[in-house]
């Protein structure tokens, strides 16, 4: 039976109420309205792996999950922002459908599950877009991003799809993230059950960190843990004692006495709520004094992140403060020199941490990333920065209360990058070189968590998921002891 | 290390040794010669979850992996059918490529591992194709399934995506077929490591099939078991007690006395190759009289075929064979009436036998489906028929030694089909729909093993997977007992 506050459907899957998509329509043509006109979002398909019928398991978009929560493939769904009503548009099943596939709730059914009652087939929505643009009544799309819907929507707006820019509103993007971007509480409480679940998926990883385990069982453990849950991961882990390759997605090595494994991982939420957390495990529970020093550096970076979040506060700021507090361990290790401030300003600490502090995390790891990661990030007055390193940070606006970030500072030895770096001396006055070389082979650190703005502060979300260097040494292994 | 007769690259993945598929490649250009002109092969690209940076998994397409090994996005193969050489077209990954994904083997090394001296960018590519077309010299294409390939075509091709269909090229088709549906020993050996894996996760879900345990729980275990190999599944397992949805995805049952566990499932080898079986366990350990009337009328049909595939046999005369053996069983249990084969020639039996018995398997595990089900499935002098049931029968021609063949009979008992087919009083001649109405709620009982057609005969592939009724029963919930 359905919990009391959600629907459970044929698939399994989880809804909120009818009134929070309702709502959420409802906001977005009172109060962020776009224009007049009509609003189209297209559902998603399944995306073949080897032919048609052998589909990968089907991701929803999120913004139609947002607002039209059925995580069904083949849907689109359509809000007037003239009449505020909303239609919803797919096929009933067949006969065929059901001896194949098993019973399906009547879309009808699942229309009234997110607070619709108008339901027709997809060719109505051809006839209805078609009347709209001969009357000359904007449809507003957001940005294709598969090539499903290039093609769904050359047939849909009469162009062809190698000139689909021009007609992606850039009002409905500004209006879908402004909404998407503040986090309800019942979007809080899902992103807090897939931290929970994030937070198995570690335990996990931490305590198989023993010399002789190797990476892809280690993949193999949280895999089987998340999907004997119902939950996948939110985006493919990273589970690598070769930490300094930044989305590394092999799991080719066993792991030494003497590595650091470095898990990047999420699970997702009933309703396909993102977590996204990374730790790092010395391999067999000790660190050397080399990778205890880093490992602290890393971890007061994050901790001065983490301590200057709040409503207001640029993130392109907190980035910078976290860029400086690392920094200054690295002078104190000798691997810098000069005055952290301007070797932050020059962006000669990007050698080290060359990438941004974090991002938004919502529906999409990467929240709304879709969308366009400068509409999503910066705010209309933000320019957004080309340095390297500073150029991939996704999330520099202002703080509000209600944005989920993740807070993610690394400290990695890359060598083709330190030795392109050395060959052309740049930001020798800040970098020691030699010193460097001491480090090749070291991999890499990031730690990770995700956080609430609040009205006047920040939070962590999720159960505590240690990070102390005492105790991430103590979890190494530690089914063993038990 | 990688193992002497393979090739272990930066991706954890395995390849035959060069030669094979430069052999693969002239027995292409030399015996199954389509015609003359350019043999144009496209690559998989990685296809986007719900933002470009989050793909899915990435899956090469099954014919570029025949010809052309490599298991990386983004490439393109190309053979010269008049001067018989081939080229691979890709990108060399960038130093940014490096830092997020880490290094990466040259191109030129991937394409020395697979027997090829000449690279060139994808620009090359568009050069070399648009030159053809000037020289009017032909440039096969297989069919496209994916949205992409649509699109790539439309640019290489000179022609638009709607207008594709004229430009496939039916004798690469047939060459093709031709040639992976015979399959070498190197392969066989192939699907049998993916067999050791299938066989692996089935015993992982009998020894869970207990009351109180959960499909999505069972799942996960195979799941975990896979995932920790390096292996994947080759298709999105069935595993329910509701075996009457044929293609059931969905895993929201709780197992309980009395239930039926079907479970369709199967795991990849590291080149790619497919394994597909399917087991039916009683839950708790002990089949009631009905259920083991009705597995026993499966297993006899599974046995008949399995006995009668041989070289020379059209496929679809086993299937009817199938069919009559199980139609004896449902007329001898009061369920049909009449003479067997008059039922199965009017196609009756098709109420509770509603699928083919069987396809070809290999690199997909509906081999080469993106091909055509027909070009695939049926010789050319032969019609495909049309009837309800032996419409889905994906495979029908003679078969031939070296063909990698399923064979999977099943009986379903299908609500909303059995009151179809009840109220359209559909083969009332040989259905007892009276009896049939005993049977509501029963589920449905499959089994399915994956054959080598040999000279002389045909064998069972891979270990042995139990499934005499005693021996599934006692497998039911079996490490309880460990």
């Amino acid at each position: 039976m359905p919990p009391p506050n959600a629907f459970l459907l044929n698939f399994s899957w989880l809804m909120f109420p009818p009134a929070t998509y309702r709502s959420r329509r409802r906001t977005l043509v009172e109060h962020e309205r776009p224009d007049s006109g009509l609003v189209l979002l297209l559902g998603n398909r399944r995306s073949p792996r080897n032919y048609v019928d052998n589909p990968h398991p089907f991701r929803q978009d999120g913004t139609f999950l947002y607002y039209f929560g059925l995580d069904r493939p083949d849907l689109y769904g359509l809000i007037n922002l003239d009449a505020g009503a909303s239609t919803l548009y797919g096929e009933e099943a067949t006969l065929d459908d059901v001896v194949w596939e098993g019973e399906q709730t009547a879309l009808r059914e699942d229309a009234a599950a997110v607070g619709i009652d108008t339901v027709d087939p997809p060719s109505a929505l051809d006839a209805r877009i078609a009347q709209a643009r001969q009357q000359g009544r904007p449809v507003h799309v957001l940005p294709p991003y598969r090539d499903e819907h290039r093609l769904r929507l050359e047939t849909l707006l009469g162009r062809p799809h190698t000139q689909l820019d021009d007609a992606v509103s850039e009002p409905l993007i500004r209006a879908v993230v402004r909404q998407r971007s503040v986090k309800s509480s019942e979007e809080v409480a899902e992103i807090e059950t897939a931290l929970e679940r994030t937070a198995q998926a570690h335990a996990c990883a931490q305590e198989r960190a023993i010399p002789g385990a190797s990476e892809q069982e280690i993949v193999g453990a949280m895999t089987g843990l998340l999907t004997t849950e119902g939950s996948t991961f939110s985006f493919t882990p990273t589970c690598s004692v070769r930490g300094e390759v930044l989305h590394n997605h092999s799991y080719p090595n066993t792991l030494e006495e003497g590595d650091l494994l470095l898990v990047d991982a999420g699970a997702t939420s009933p309703c396909h709520y993102a977590g996204d957390v990374t730790r790092v495990t010395p391999v067999g529970g000790g660190f050397t004094p080399q990778q205890r020093a880093i490992y602290d550096a890393v971890l007061s970076a994050q901790t001065a992140a983490i301590n200057a979040v709040a409503p207001d506060v640029p993130f392109i700021e907190i980035h910078k403060h976290a860029a400086r507090t690392l920094t200054e361990h690295l002078i104190d290790l000798g691997l810098m020199q000069g005055a952290a401030d301007e070797a932050v300003a020059a962006g000669a600490h990007a050698l080290f941490f060359p990438h941004g502090l974090g991002h938004m995390m919502g529906l999409d790891v990467h929240d709304m990333e879709s969308l366009g990661e400068t509409f999503v990030g910066y705010a209309e007055d933000q320019t957004r920065p080309d340095q390297f390193g500073l150029h991939t940070l996704r999330l520099g606006r202002p703080l509000r209360p209600g944005f989920v970030i993740t807070v993610e500072p690394g400290c990695y030895f890359i060598p083709p990058l330190i030795k392109q770096w050395r060959e052309e001396r740049r930001h020798e006055r800040f970098i020691n070189y030699e010193r460097v070389e001491d480090f090749l082979g070291f991999g890499g650190i990031r730690i990770e968590d995700d956080m609430l703005v609040t009205e006047d502060g920040a939070r962590i979300l999720g159960p505590d998921i240690p990070k102390a260097p005492g105790e991430v040494a103590d979890r190494a292994g530690s089914s063993r002891a038990a």
